[in-house]
């Protein structure tokens, strides 16, 4: 499963609180992505019988990490080291690989210290503390203010507020949107960013069974790559840790997954999620088989091609297979009628009291602004969404321009990505040394150059100005070609330098960039100001509820840390059990069904310590927890707060938990704890990596 | 390249006759793709000093063959030998093959006539004679009919020559519209249909390079494939066949190719090509690609599925590679204006004369009925071109739906593959034993059941019908699980039963066909009538060209046999020359320089058999010759009417003569005759077939 993506362009699709919905859900499974200053304390012990101290939780807290570009992580040793997988770590290892050294392919092991290699640029945050900030956010937006003004209103107090924070307390600062405007939390985040590489298996003992065997189960992955965050050129001192449990879990266990979940859809009303079925997924869909198609070919021509197109290829498969499964979702024949029953019921209650007609009106509100947000839904993915320009490049170019347009403003005046409290995030992304290859960038612009003339039509005014007279193929090449934004001098240069550098540079993509500008800028304040309509719309919505209902369950997924529990369980598939956990004997027999061909051949590691292994040892297992894309990475932990498993995966049934959770057979995916030691001491001759994990601190 | 792909469900482009156009290029290249009854003796009297008699062109013209699943083909013996494509036979060594027995991968040699396999359905046809009857066509259609009632009035005319044609000849017989109604001529074929499988190469020697190399050149393809005609239970005694020649052709030789490229759109307005390249190839390219990453990944999870969808997937991506080059060439930005120029200079002249208003108003008629079918092409697509339903089961089901509607109804007023004159090549094709793979059937068929609930709405009432409350996968199995199409004698039984054991079948997929029918009937009469009008708006332009310029040229490519005449020459690409000619020492550093890594792999066979070979055989070439999908396996000939090559693809540059012409750098690429003698004696031991090549007989 992929959520180690980052879009900084893409606009995102708007989730709106139906709070009834969530509460009624979360009464009958172990549904929840709770929020750590509201835990579930109440269905832990009705259900388990379970109190989590205070201690426990922010033990567990504090141990757990966000992959700044996506994804999750823990500490499991005093001395910094931390696990997460592999398909998290695996961009950080591609920009680290080269024609002649492939850390994907082959993986990776560092023995000593010294042969730990530091990351170009990863930022790892560990969430310090929560501060309730709503009612200084809502008390800064006047309250007859038109959706723009509040917008702008709104973006300036927390600018400030996060402003403050980082000044007073040294921390990275983020005011997080929960219940889609219900509630503005302050986040506070240490951050680690001398990240050194420790270990990674090969890729195909990461990911065994490749994209035919992605979101199944049975698997056999060793989904994991091992990082140690350093502090002053030393290993980091860990206070939070997680304890490795060498057992691993049983079936039927209690278990908790504490992790950033990025993006879940299951408050939305049911205009907005007709809308995500009829046009966000349909559209997506057709970019990343578009995007697929592109990069398997192109990969098939050579050894060096596809190395370089790797992780962009599988996150384009992935992100495929992952929205395959979710329009099925939200084709199947039970889903829409039971979000559009509920929220008849509800509506129905509301039309009772003349108090609530302002919420009942708020459906419509948020009907409409759904319908604007969808007429320019495609302009703005190609425009300020970046699709029409696809490359790193672009991505880049833009970020000089708008960086020399946007410092100079107030703080709270800037697009949101520029504020001082994420200058120093923008800056460590932004000067980079990870490689950038020209043939693949030419190929994946002169793709969406393509895919523009197409969307928007050849005589669109912009689009003939994009294109200046040539065919998309040749004008990709005459712009790469000639820009300098892959040297990391230049960038600094026209970063310092401000606007007036950046317009002397008169370099073409970035010229290209302030072409589009106008109108992706345009295309962005009407999403903003729309997003603010729905976020007012819905706010409305969730002061009904709370006065009919009271209020309870969790909000949204918006990629900051949550705690979800489950159990260890199998289920039925096609009327036959599929039992919890697979064994490591299960990859040997799995390769054989399949005559050990691609994707389903041995590491030749694995095939060579066969003989050593204990093929009884639990490998993957399967559990109840609610997870979403973002969860990769994410500990799972018994009731003693052990680390008995890491998530990577869920399965197919799971992929409609972005629009509602069921644990009839959706299942998230981990790997056994006892697998990775396993791994670790027989098959990678990693031992003393091995003692660290069970020791908690490094041999001395 | 493919034209070897059937579509008798997809609504087909329509093409206008632009006649200038295609004069004016003419006269600067070797283009064209003449008829056989107006061959271009002044062009290759002129630039080649060469006056083919007609004895030449009768004898070339009766040695060549239309396949009738799609593509061409040439007799090689007195003894019924015929030579095409692998890619074309490869779809007749699927249906032979099964899970234990792959002879589209591992090939076929037959020693004697005794082991030649019979295929299950192939339909050979080789043309008799032309006949001119655009005056009776013409004379039938009243003068001030409506379009409806035109087309009903030219269909009844055209039914009604066919089967008095059939009737008297015996020979199957089919009325070509051409210059897109400017003409209408007879085509009479002799029919084979007792037709065996001789000898393929494995798919690896076949289609060496894969996807990546395809439209590529320098390239080292054995992409052929033999077959016997048969009658009467013996090799079926041929008058005329090509000699082999043993050495190839030589650089800067003048050559010939005759075969039945598919379609052509040379001769459309500008309002026509702006409809192609901004919705009908986008969209094809959207399906392509959908397609290509659906049997990619299932393939991949098994042999036997990548065995079961491999020609399928060869198509797939076989098509998507041409329309993404298509594509290109029309994002190009010289195609355009000089299209626009042409038709402007050509109105202004219109427009100068009072006479010729019909003929200018004509330009604003197409543009209106190109209007009105771009309004309906999606729909249009999903229902009657099949989209919405791909799989073998919906195909047959509906085509017994309509053949007993059909059938009972006058021979002219019948869809017109039901009528008299098609009826036998129908039954073939019908009652075809071809395995049928459910789980395949499943497959497609849910995912274009996705496909059209996304594209029409979930909420469309006819989506809703046809999804019966189901998702689309537990729809398709349903259906699928419940059909008995799949049966060849219960396809007889209900088409011998007619439209009463058709009802009383009570199948699910005749049922879903019949849900749909209604619609699916209603936007092919509104193609059918807007085609009408486009034809009829043609015909007055083509009427005042003929007044100012004269009749010259050819018209766009309709399936049907064609001349087409250039040189064997090499180009220029990125600054470098690209020789006229590969060898067979070339594939060898070909995949040593590829690592020998798939699919740049040596066939095994070939890797054996190296030092037997003399390395220097030329084995593929490129030439000027103008073609187009549908040219897969035409013979190329030379002055003496000998068979120096097989026709297998063009250059990537070739794919934009869809729309136009150019031999700056767009090739026709060809097996040498050469190679194929080499390959049959020292690689495959096959050499009674390459004695039978050299002395146009079998060895007595």
């Amino acid at each position: 499963m992929t959520m180690n993506e980052r879009h900084p362009h893409l606009m995102k699709i708007i989730i709106v609180p139906l709070l009834f919905v969530a509460a009624a859900v979360a009464a009958s499974a172990d549904e929840g992505m709770w929020l750590y200053n509201q835990p579930p304390r109440d269905l832990l012990q009705e259900r388990y019988q379970f109190n989590p101290t205070d201690a426990w939780l922010e033990h567990l807290q504090k141990s757990c990490i966000r992959v700044n570009s996506g994804g999750s992580a823990s500490f499991v040793s005093k001395d910094g080291l931390l696990i997460t997988n592999h398909h998290v770590g695996a961009r950080k290892l591609e920009e680290l690989s080269t024609k002649d050294r492939d850390y994907v392919r082959d993986g990776f092991c560092a023995h000593t210290l010294a042969e730990e290699i530091q990351c170009l640029n990863l930022e790892l945050d560990v969430l310090e503390s929560i501060e309730d900030v709503t009612a200084r956010v809502n008390a800064a937006v006047p309250k007859e203010a038109d959706p723009r003004a509040a917008f702008e209103a709104r973006r300036k107090v927390i600018a400030a507020i996060e402003k403050e924070s980082l000044d007073q307390t040294g921390l990275r600062s983020d005011v997080v949107t929960l219940w889609q405007g219900g509630a503005y939390h302050l986040y506070r985040y240490k951050r680690y960013t001398d990240v050194r590489l420790v270990f990674a298996p090969g890729a195909q003992a990461a990911f065994y069974g490749g994209d035919p065997d992605n979101f199944e189960f049975p698997r056999y992955d060793l989904d994991i790559c091992l990082f140690r965050a350093y502090e002053n050129g030393a290993p980091a001192k860990i206070a939070h840790y997680l304890r490795f449990s060498p057992g691993g879990p049983r079936d039927g266990e209690l278990v908790f997954v504490s992790g950033h979940p990025g993006r879940t859809s299951r408050l939305l009303t049911v205009a907005e999620l007709e809308n995500v079925r009829d046009r966000s997924v349909p559209f997506q869909l057709n970019s990343l088989k578009r995007r697929e198609v592109l990069l398997e070919n192109w990969s098939a021509r050579s050894g060096e091609n596809a190395r370089r197109a790797k992780g962009m290829l599988f996150r384009a498969k992935n992100g495929r297979k992952a929205m395959d499964g979710r329009l099925a979702g939200l084709l199947a024949p039970d889903l829409f009628p039971a979000k559009a029953k509920a929220e008849a019921d509800f509506k129905a209650r509301l039309s009772a009291t003349p108090e609530f007609s302002e919420a009942l009106a708020a459906y419509d509100k948020v009907a409409d602004a759904t319908k604007t947000l969808a007429a320019q839904s495609v302009r703005g993915a190609l425009l300020e969404g970046g699709q029409g320009f696809e490359c790193e490049s672009s991505g880049i170019a833009r970020t000089l321009l708008r960086a020399g347009e946007e410092r100079p403003k107030p703080n709270g005046e800037r697009l949101r990505e520029f504020s001082d409290s994420r200058r120093a995030s923008l800056e460590l992304d932004l000067f980079s040394e990870a490689p950038i290859y020209t043939d693949l960038e030419k190929l994946t612009l002169a793709d969406s150059l393509t895919f523009l003339a197409t969307e928007l039509g050849v005589n669109d005014p912009l689009v003939q100005k994009v294109l200046a007279g040539k065919s998309p193929r040749d004008r990709a090449a005459e712009l790469i070609d000639g820009t300098r934004v892959r040297d990391v001098a230049f960038r600094k240069k026209l970063y310092a330098g401000g606007a007036d550098a950046v317009s002397a540079a008169n370099d073409p993509v970035i010229e290209l960039a302030r072409l589009v500008d106008p109108e992706a800028r345009a295309l962005r304040k009407v999403s903003e100001a729309q997003t603010e309509a729905k976020a007012q719309a819905h706010a409305a919505i969730a002061r009904a509820r709370n006065a009919l209902l009271g209020l309870t369950g969790y909000p949204d997924a918006t990629g900051t840390l949550r705690l979800s529990f489950g159990v260890v369980k199998g289920y039925e598939e096609n009327g036959a059990a599929v039992p919890a956990f697979t064994s490591l004997g299960g990859l040997y027999a799995r390769a054989s069904e399949m005559k050990n061909q691609p994707p389903f051949d041995l590491p030749a590691a694995w095939e060579k310590r066969k003989s050593r292994l204990n093929l009884g040892t639990p490998f993957n297992f399967v559990s109840t927890c609610d997870i979403i894309g973002g969860n990769s990475g994410s500990p799972v932990v018994n009731r003693a707060g052990e680390f008995v498993g890491i998530i990577f995966d869920g399965n197919l049934q799971g992929l409609t938990w972005d629009y509602a959770f069921s644990d009839k057979q959706g299942r998230a995916t981990s790997v056994d704890s006892a697998a990775i030691l396993e791994a670790l001491n027989k098959v990678y001759d990693a031992r003393e990596l091995a003692h660290e994990l069970v020791n908690g601190q490094r041999n001395r």
